[in-house]
């Protein structure tokens, strides 16, 4: 199924949301409100406000509370992509250049900061002390997240739950925060909240597992940047830890961790591609979609439940 | 009047804060957690939560909101120093090498993004949206004043509202943020709430503006970095634009800026010693303190208000 129609019950509402994204860069910065537009509306799938949308349409779908949440764990998303973007030097992002590449780093670092400030002032609009407690805390887990991230770059001796810790920071712990807090915020019983939960967290592994499969088996337009970033940058995903694990000694992976070169990359995309490791990857990630969905019994059936188990499989299958 | 004795009515609170701020950075990242505590703690002079503390003594002091706020504020200031040296490669504060200078601008940007996250976690302890939401504005006043002072940089065409404006955002909204908050949470009338964050933005005022003299006329030794490192980054600071003022031909402030050299920092420096600049400028910053206290009349008089008052005093007295 499309995104288009599994967003279908909630369009209107995520073009409030785009409106409201669009607005937070033209107040103090109009010189740059295009760019920092694009930045914050373009290219992205917005999954994660559609998240909160659907996560809210169980029980109270109260848009006062719902719509500043989404606002803010879209804005959050976008801030650490800006600060990610500096880090690694990345150029290109969503088939446009970075915000580091057209205003370099510096800048790169107090507009993530400002769009950091911004998701703040949004999630407080919720007046909700408990999730605006889990966006703090899982901002925090987040940049811990990259700081091990960081840290752990270009080290060849990891193993899958380091693998999967890393992956649960980066990416997981944003689902989940888009999901619990649709849920709380329009009053879900405790089940449904856990529930909703686990099914942001477990679908945000998925998705981030189908990304660094992309890595390797898109092209860059698609992808809209390089494919094999990961490898430039060092980051053991789990088909280059695949190919380690099966080709010990001559392996390309290697190559570029220990000599951080580039010249070894193509080979490594091609051995992925000619293995079975990217059918692994799509069965691991297909295994998580599954486990996302599983108590999807204990809630309400309703649109939003065939939305977001349409989401789980969409996951597996999206090309970009 | 000391520091110590200003602060002597909340001393053991201050000493919880300290125990708070140093355990931020040992759960997470042990291996950092003595030069991340340095960061927190050391060296600073810890004026914001006592500000918080001090305005939260005029009515309902309880610690339960009082502490995690004065915690959130300290941590707010660190992260934004955090990020300011990475931008400015400074190489010292407070005496001891900064974080970039230690691990490297990446590392800086994700460890100040990480003491972004636990301030909110800690504001959020407040379980108080008016005050959450506050905070979250002076984060985003704050970043985006740093971006126009970054723009701003090396722009010799600056009027002294363009000045006041850049300390505003960078100094005096924290400040105000610090005893607004602490009279917020004390459950102060309105009319005390106005009083103390009036109080708060003036002595930011102040205080910056001071700050930017001690810049010229500390040593090195005593301010804990080099003097002139402002004319170093381009920032266009009251002593220097009064420099510039009386000396619009032959100024060194113009060629430093200018020809992005070095060589003329010590002549600037010179001169801004030997006219009356200086005195004109603490002129100024004793007006702002004036400002401060002028409607302490609608205050309880309490220790507290004598403390805040002794502070405003201590502010344009200081040496570091």
């Amino acid at each position: 199924m499309e995104l288009s129609h599994i967003y279908a019950s909630i369009e209107k509402d995520l073009t409030r949301i785009k409106d409201e994204l669009r607005s937070v860069s033209r107040v103090d910065f109009p010189w740059l409100s295009e760019q920092l537009s694009y930045v914050v509306t373009g290219g992205g799938k917005g999954i994660r406000p559609a998240l909160t949308l659907l996560s809210g349409k169980f029980y109270n779908y109260d848009l006062t509370y719902l719509l500043p949440m989404a606002v803010s764990v879209e804005l959050m998303h976008t801030s650490t992509l800006v600060h990610d973007d500096a880090i690694d030097k990345a150029l290109v992002r969503r088939g446009q250049s970075t915000i580091n590449k057209l205003w370099g780093q510096d800048i790169a670092i107090l507009l993530g900061d400002y769009l950091f400030a911004k998701a703040g002032e949004s999630v407080a609009d919720t007046r909700n002390p408990r999730v605006i407690k889990l966006f703090s805390q899982t901002l925090a887990i987040i940049s811990s997240g990259e700081i091990n991230q960081f840290l752990g770059a270009f080290q060849l001796k990891q193993t899958r739950e380091n693998y999967l810790q890393r992956i649960s920071s980066k990416t997981a712990s944003l689902f989940a925060l888009a999901t619990e807090s649709g849920a709380i915020l329009s009053q879900a019983p405790e089940t449904a909240v856990e529930v909703l939960r686990d099914y942001g967290y477990n679908l945000g592994i998925a998705f981030q597992i189908v990304d660094d499969i992309l890595d390797f088996t898109s092209d860059e337009k698609t992808l809209g940047k390089p494919v094999g970033s990961d490898l430039v940058q060092g980051t053991l995903t789990l088909p280059a830890m695949l190919l380690l694990e099966r080709y010990p000694e001559d392996n390309p992976v290697r190559s570029i961790f220990e000599n951080r070169g580039t010249q070894d990359i193509a080979r490594a995309i091609e051995m992925v591609r000619n293995s079975s490791i990217v059918e692994d990857c799509y069965q691991l990630a297909t295994e998580y979609c599954a486990k996302a969905c599983q108590n999807f019994n204990l809630l309400p059936d309703n649109t939003s439940r065939q939305s977001l188990a349409a989401l789980a499989d969409y996951v597996t299958k999206r090309k970009d």
